[in-house]
């Protein structure tokens, strides 16, 4: 059985590894690090994982032997500088941050405000969306996971832009629940600040804008721009992401359909849906695609559950695919309905 | 004193105009119609009236002598039952229903799925927005008082569109507290299906669209077609819509504000910021407007809260216009903040 | 394998049953019925089974054969209408509605305001609450699954009323989500109406108050008297609990949390625990039990999701233990966490 | 016209205070105070309050010559280092901190955790909860206004214990929403955290307590022992607190409300209501007392804005008093009802 490790277990992917490994059936959530809290059992501070977890916090991943695989689920501008040598010594490494997911250092350093210190591995860095990239993931020693916005994007856009028939300039008015900013408390994230309301921040600036067009370009040829402007919502976890692309000529909503049809009728979790819903995908991995044909634009919906599907979900289905399990292992229940 | 009447007082635009009015120091609440409650005390159903209000529902509008005004809070198709008997007697009307709204029968009849009774006076309402329309406001004996997403988008857009400095395709992502979908229970209104989610509905169809192209016609002399798609939020009150617009040619950020703060530096109830919030504005008549260049577009976001400045606080701005009051009589206080 | 069916599979707990089972490794789901939805797919109205549940309603159970046992997932006053003829067919039941939790004819009608017409199955039903009554269920033929405010306040004062260390009379001030109201559109349960608010209801009147009662006189051989609050909470799933009872003698918060430590230090899904979490186990089978010492009384709080260990968990639970598998099979998972 | 000011312009009490001082037609607003913001328009970071507060923000409260009367919305801690020196002005001070609540400095420092430096004034502060205490407040030179929840826990039980119909043991399941904490984050307040939860906090060790235990004795004479349990609810603003207590002998609903009735009857803010509603009072100064007489107990429930009759709107009441104004001068509006 692979033995995989999680460096930044504390942090809200970190925890929701840990809450979908401890179940995965084929392998061992063996090692799991804090600084802050080295030494003391997982299970104190995540009380939710009481019986599933039953190992204590170590300060650093090499303190643990044998690792296969390490999921690293710190701040960007961390995993940097844990990254090379996990590589070096034939560990394979799936990055939850942002670090791996630009192509070059130039970028990296426009979008994230500081110097990217690994450019090797970030050019060879594959950008793990199975649904898109699923072979390149297969073989992968660095995968670096997508987003939670961008993956919602990313889904509802990826395939008309491949197929053609969209201008490539993309509006993604994107809204997620609060999970999505981590568990560090701020003055956005206070519930009497956002608990009410509904909150536009990033306007033009959220690093997940040259993550989405990268991964379009990739998989369609096609260069494209997004507009993108994320909204804080008054919910812990989902994303409904509604985005707007100009048709090229007349379709019908069966039309579009029809694309959507054939780049996910075979994905186990990706369903092209009528009536897109976050409970429906909720506490799982899937997520719901949709779309209207409207004014000779299609506005087309991505939704999901940002720590899922949009983090810790997707970095499983890319182990699985890594470790050669069946991709679907350990992730395969419905989402809560409710 | 002037005295005003409100036909359909239990609704949640009735309840919000009897809030409003209740402390208004130059009319007098007359009367309040309701059929199923009927010769009971208004504050038995509606408890936060207590010691506000001391008056019983009618079953009739007709029921009160010597009324100078009539707000119609009652669904869509019936207000115009109501209307032409109202005009006939020389009470002056503002209709918060959609029944008013749109410029024609066929439209009407195409958006609202059966024939419109009354088109005389349908061709006679003044579109009830003060702030692009004020002086027809004034001379009015019909106010079609403006839906609620219609406000915070026309609010957002209209401006601009004047000022011909973007093209006339609008897409308008418009998300909304439900306190705006009425006090009837529905499977969309129940808590566990939209309590934690964000619900896309009347994707294309819903109609405030016309609304909204006919208003931003009306003040701009330029034709628009709009894209609209309505979010359900899980908040009470309070309305986001998140309005892109190509520009012609490239402009900046003060730019745009300047055309913004031309249009709004003097009216007492718009307020041109860099953070548009809900928070501010819920509970007033207030309303923020915003806006960001990027990609070659604007993102301009318009804010209120669906009850006052989107509903009943608008109905009574109007009446002040219309019977000679200063405009901000009764409504000139601040948003919650929190 | 034993075969499983649904009465009642379009509302919440059905739901709920269905997305646990769908996943459960030695039980098929073999019918759900549904007279308004017979012969549609499961997964055209409960989107989330998309891909998990591949039947279609029947009208009625017996459509299906051979099944071992079967869930009633309807409202109180009906399930008595079904249960006599599956027990009579050698069936094995599990009722979660009202109607076989109370002891007899005369307690039921006067808490539910109607007659029972199976006085035979009412006495002869097993209280489906397997950290009590765990052996009963196993040999059981009708089990009538606890309430979800009932198991959360049994949980946390039964070890307490059994030990003998505190007064017979429990005040239990019980807040929940609004998913255990069921799926039907109501005043109190429309957005606008409780979406902001804490709502106390049912004041001395709640069904679940004799069921507590009984269980935990059933428990302890000693009759206690329970005046219990629901309070309507604006979340979608969970339920806390939070009762006091005057303590015969001084005692400690480490002499009484011993107390529960006895009786649930050795259960999978009981946690006695510092800081009781809603999000610890919502959408888990998992439950919190804590308690405080304070002014010569204990304040102990029950925790639960109310659609899992508060109805279709704890139910699925007993079903294990009726059919002689493990008791946590198809439950084993730790709550979302965040 | 009286002149005021606000030590600690920038918190939510303080913030509440000038949204409610603003629209006062016989105050002038005339100093806030704010360290880190002194020199800044207020209406700069309390967006909400342009168009009302034209002041800039000062760093001492002091540098404004001739106020009448200032609030103290600091911290606990820090009202102490300020209210001498205010006194000994001759300026009239309404702290809204904890500092002057409590009768004696060891009390203080018990429950607060270190030493009080300014006892004669504490010895004379006056609990500034008008309904109870009208005829002290009017010739008070310090007010200590009361805490929130104390407000709605010392409303809905104070007349009970006066009238000798109830035990003297109390206790108080309090509900709040989550502005009551402050406008500094942590990890409580975090949405994620407690965006979905209902979380019991400070179990025992509230500083309300000892406040709900003076201030009732103050009023009846009688001595109580309060038991006190706040949960944090996911809602911005209101209080729901569920009071119980044992009935020393039988009485009926009627009985117990005339009780109510007699205490509340005269009063414009409090209100006895079947129904108690946060939604009818939030944004006001109204509060709403309801009871229910079940198993020898009466439960009993104290509903309020806890910004505003829970601190703010309550100060400028006692503000209003001690200025010889109309006591509902500045509050007299209806509470938003939806």
């Amino acid at each position: 059985m692979d033995k995989v490790g999680i460096i930044g277990g504390t942090g809200y992917t970190g925890s929701e590894l840990s809450r979908l490994l401890c179940t995965h059936p084929e392998v061992e959530l063996a090692a799991l690090t804090s600084r802050q809290n080295a030494g003391k059992k997982v299970s104190d501070s995540q009380t939710f994982l009481k019986g599933y977890v039953d190992l204590a916090f170590t300060e650093k991943i090499g303190d643990t032997k044998d690792l296969d695989l390490v999921f690293v689920a710190t701040p960007h501008g961390v995993a940097m500088d844990e990254v090379p040598q996990l590589i070096e010594s034939g560990i394979k490494v799936i990055d939850l941050s942002g670090d791996y997911r630009l192509h070059d250092t130039a970028a990296y350093a426009k979008w994230y405000g500081h110097e990217h210190t690994d450019g090797e591995n970030l050019q060879n860095a594959v950008y793990g969306l199975p649904e898109l990239f699923r072979n390149k993931i297969k073989g992968a020693g660095l995968v670096a996971n997508p987003g939670c916005y961008a993956t919602s994007i990313i889904l509802a856009c990826a395939p008309l832009i491949k197929a053609g028939v969209v201008d490539n300039d993309i509006i993604a008015d994107a809204k997620s629940g609060t999970s999505g900013a981590g568990m560090v408390p701020s003055p956005r994230l206070h519930h009497p600040f956002c608990g009410e309301s509904v909150i536009p921040y990033s306007v033009g600036t959220h690093r997940h804008t040259p993550e989405v067009e990268n991964a379009v370009e990739m998989f369609s040829n096609v260069g494209v721009k997004v507009t993108m402007i994320p909204h804080l919502l008054p919910i812990v976890r989902g994303i409904l992401s509604s985005c707007y692309m100009d048709l090229k000529k007349d379709m019908s909503d069966e039309e579009v359909a029809a694309i959507f049809e054939k780049q996910y009728g075979g994905e186990h979790f990706i369903h092209y849906v009528k009536e897109p819903s976050i409970r429906a995908v909720v506490g799982s991995n899937h997520a719901h695609v949709s779309s209207n044909v409207l004014n000779g634009k299609v506005a087309a919906f991505g939704v999901l559950d940002n720590l899922v599907k949009g983090a810790s979900g997707q970095a499983i289905q890319c182990m699985n695919l890594m470790l050669g399990l069946n991709e679907t292992t350990g992730l395969d229940t419905p989402g809560l309905g409710v």
